[in-house]
């Protein structure tokens, strides 16, 4: 079909999947929607991207004033991650939804939060539209993203033990992996450099505290010569 | 800002990179432009995307009107992008771009597509809106696929040699590489395998056939355990 005028666009909405790690829990940031449709559920932070403004200024200023929380100053980590597009996921009518993904160190919610709480992945509520598939879909895209970058480091103090560090991976994974093996292979990749510092854990003997080598998002692409 | 009604979506346009291999180089497809704006200059093929289809299909139906290639069955791979959303973009107005990359074995245009054309990506012509930095990144995403992924699979023949591996990834990366690096390292990645058939390429002496092992879309992603 050509489109004769009037062109009718979809409506254009924005979403965030803003993880953080909680103790040796994934979480992610929703909101609880004050109207219909789906009224009381909760929801991915987002709402409407009108004429004049990109998407992440949209979001930018929707995540804010929803959740107190500023993609610019709080997050690690933020990128696009998909745009959702079935005609009927919004029963208002044909929406399409550019979302972005993000990681945060621990993020203590404000005062203007009041409808805004991290949720672990594997006990979500609820959830309204199609973001349970949303949010599936980004923890597959980090998960996979922590083969081959240093993504992980968004979700992790900038030191810490390699306890933790496999904390974060089991967490995004959704499984436990074999300690000898993680430390292993993942000492080879060379993301990470240890520091002279050590941390304490009750009993324990101290250990041994590690940093990134890069603070931006490397990529461990195979080369080829 | 809060939007009170009428709420005013942008445009929301929908843009094909598709990407084959003819000889030694990286070609991707255009359309030269009838009307207004960028009259007689090339661009991605690409259109509307009006209320009610979602992205792919009114891509698929696009591209197949302005070029003859159908989306559906003339690709080896496609996979959404990026979507582009820089205000000023279209000089008619706010226009949001969902844009998709495809590869595809050589392709003959046929005869619905007069004004399509498939140009190195080294020689481009003129390209209308941000379409030159549309193809810039989509290179960059296929050349980084290729360190990760079976991807050039994709602009392959079933069988091939590995000079012609090592064509196509020279072409997408657009830099040469070194020929007994390049065969042991592809070699240890294991997509590969040995046909009972050969290829002989005038007078050199007859080449190995290979197939990759797996016809879709493999990720190469490190196991941590």
């Amino acid at each position: 079909m050509k489109y004769s005028s009037p062109y009718v666009p979809p409506t254009l909405t924005v979403d965030a999947v803003i993880f953080q790690l909680h103790g040796d829990k994934l979480e992610v940031l929703l909101t609880q929607r004050e109207s219909d449709p789906f009224k009381g559920e909760w929801a991915l932070p987002g709402g409407y991207n009108a004429v004049g403004s990109t998407t992440i200024e949209a979001l930018t200023e929707i995540v804010l004033r929803k959740t107190g929380v500023d993609l610019d100053n709080d997050l690690a980590y933020i990128e696009q991650l998909y745009t959702f597009d079935t005609v009927a996921r919004d029963p208002r009518g044909h929406a399409v939804s550019v979302t972005y993904m993000g990681c945060s160190r621990a993020i203590t919610l404000g005062t203007g939060s009041q409808h805004a709480e991290f949720f672990p992945v594997d006990r979500l509520p609820n959830l309204a539209y199609d973001h349970a598939s949303i949010i599936t879909y980004a923890q597959e895209r980090l998960a996979a993203k922590l083969t081959y970058t240093n993504a992980v480091s968004g979700l992790l103090d900038k030191k810490f033990t390699l306890s933790q560090l496999q904390t974060a991976y089991e967490a995004v994974m959704g499984r436990l992996l074999d300690k000898r093996n993680f430390r292993k292979k993942f000492l080879t990749l060379n993301l990470i450099h240890e520091t002279p510092d050590t941390w304490r854990d009750g009993a324990h003997r101290p250990a041994k505290l590690y940093a990134f080598n890069s603070s931006s998002l490397e990529v461990l692409s195979r080369s080829f010569d």
